[in-house]
């Protein structure tokens, strides 16, 4: 068995990058079967698809500069106002304008986390503090850890629900935090890019109540959810003045044309697709928790469209990624995440036929381990 | 006549806003001869066309962070190495990358001049020197002022050719700024988002000696030439440090999967749309500057697809911009770039139907000038 802690394919620091996974493993980029990435497995819906085929004109024309129809479409479905939102060209946009447009001297993150909270944050010139989460909370943090984090920084990320773990706090806690980041002046930056795939009754969102904390700002993605990560989408509410600081750092056209036209559709895309995706992402995610302990991997109950994992021993993350990539089959390793080991990774939830090749593929592997191993 | 200084359609700052001329004119956004943007009238070539629809399922993935397929087509093409190449979101980003990678203090342009040099630099905290450009020269600044501004500075902006008067200065005054940028540790950035319009023989470009001139950065458009603005897709050739310096402030996936497709696409598209696009733009220049000339305006003779031209007294830009848009026609007022004056308008060179609409539409215009003043 190889030991391998040097990312294989996460060389930009994330999932999903079939080309390198190409390279690495002697395959064509589409031929893989990829859990590294988290995408709705129903695709696009099928009206947004038709809306990019009749709308493909727009590329010969300028996108909108002030994203008008999708914010106020955006507006209407939040219950807000348009000038609550920045339109950005995908979540990790509006992180970097949150970063430019409020300049934290010091950024706080709740280890595991999402990689660009740092990365952004590092790129940006702020500070980094952090706190780690408890494995037998399922990687949240204590509360009163991440009190302490914004009282001594000067914005605070929180991944509701959090990648790669994919839990969330109570909508409870996050009350205290968003009242607690008032009183001392840091803004706390709830990432909900991955809320759509919780069942609306489920959500701990503070969306509802956002203007009774204005310090707390929510960011959202529509590429995870709608399956349109390669068109970039995202979205931030927060009080006008922190949209006003976001909007003097964004630059002109950042969000291209059929990225708008996109998002105009998946909104009017109506509830049966929503329906559908959570229908299939909560019995999948089931059969995935069993199937996988099954094979004696440690899972993370997340309730989100991924799930955080542990290998058995001896396995590490590098070796059984690359065991996986031999057979077609791309998983995200996590042990380049601070507050992790080198046997974590992190698989998607995809559809049925999917699931049922990836766990007789990981029984395979695991079954074998030594199996080609070089 | 109404006095009208005010942006009407260029409340973003630029042209080819017709969502916003829509509101103003009471017109659908796509009922306009858009005058405003300088996009090339043959459309984007067939085969990107063909290769947006066929490669549309691109959308469900994320894009190559990397950018390597279309950096490598685009190296071979400008017979350069990858890593002195930085794909961005439209050219528009690729300045952005500069200010934050390279963080100049002091920002030189030279007016009249692409107003997001300004706006940019503001927006990065640079502050900003200017020299103008001499109407006895077609709005070209003086070479001694160009030295002057080198100096003192830490990054100057040149179009080449400028936006709005499309004239280039030549090879032998590139050559002698960017040897003296040298001298002075100043960073030249040529802004060549338009030099795809002029036939090769006379393009005044620096590309195939850049490694002389370690300070010299240039900044190119795919979205113009090959009529895709709506897709954003731009690039930077300089000395791998300073494509270090812009990567490093870049945000991941940044650059759009269907822009990379298209971009690739373009570069493989043959020389004969590149013909026809030169053709077709030299003759209908040439019919424009003669046909509006003889109805009284003071045109610049420019080299690009699109001129600079001054309005007839006792007209003004914003006055004939509302004339024409109530026809049906959407012109760039010029009023509010610095060096500039209240008469000044641009407007694209697009086909040959088209610019005789424009011409007949320019005549009843001007012929009339009271007709419907508010």
């Amino acid at each position: 068995m190889s030991d391998n802690n040097q990312p294989l394919i996460e060389v930009y620091g994330h999932g999903g990058d079939v080309e390198t996974a190409a390279a690495a493993f002697g395959r064509g980029a589409s031929a893989f079967l990829d859990y590294s990435a988290n995408i709705n497995p129903l695709g696009p819906p099928q009206g947004v698809m038709a809306a990019l085929e009749e709308g493909m004109s727009a590329v010969i024309r300028y996108p909108d500069p002030g994203h008008r129809e999708f914010k106020r479409l955006l507006a209407e479905e939040l219950d807000t106002e348009a000038r609550r939102i920045l339109v950005g060209n995908g979540a990790a946009e509006c992180m970097a304008l949150l970063l430019l447009g409020l300049q934290p001297r010091t950024v706080g993150v709740v280890d595991p986390c999402f990689s660009e909270y740092r990365e952004l944050s590092m790129k940006f010139g702020s500070d980094i503090r952090s706190v780690c989460g408890l494995p037998e909370r399922d990687w949240r943090a204590d509360k009163a850890d991440m009190m302490e984090l914004i009282a001594c920084t000067d914005l605070v990320f929180v991944g509701q629900p959090n990648n790669p773990n994919g839990v969330q706090y109570s909508l409870e806690d996050i009350r205290d935090l968003a009242a607690y980041a008032v009183q001392e002046g840091t803004w706390l930056v709830l990432d909900e890019a991955f809320i759509d795939f919780i069942p609306p009754e489920d959500r701990q969102t503070l969306m509802p109540e956002l203007q009774d904390y204005p310090r707390t700002i929510i960011v959202r993605s529509m590429t995870k959810f709608y399956a349109i990560p390669g068109l970039r989408l995202g979205y931030t509410v927060a009080h006008p003045d922190v949209i006003r600081a976001m909007a003097g750092k964004q630059v002109t056209w950042s969000v291209n044309g059929l990225a708008l036209l996109a998002g105009e559709a998946c909104l009017g895309s109506g509830r049966e697709y929503e329906q559908d995706t959570l229908q299939l992402i909560r019995v999948e995610r089931e059969k995935l928790i069993h199937g996988l302990r099954a094979l004696g991997l440690d899972v993370t109950p997340g309730e989100a469209n991924f799930l955080l994992m542990e290998l058995p021993r001896p396995w590490n993350a590098g070796t059984f990624q690359q065991e996986m990539g031999r057979r077609g089959v791309l998983v995200r390793s996590c042990a380049m995440y601070p507050g992790l080991g080198e046997r974590h990774i992190r698989l998607a939830v995809k559809d049925a036929g999917s699931n049922d090749r990836l766990l007789a593929i990981t029984a395979e592997v695991l079954g074998n381990p030594s199996a080609d191993a070089t």
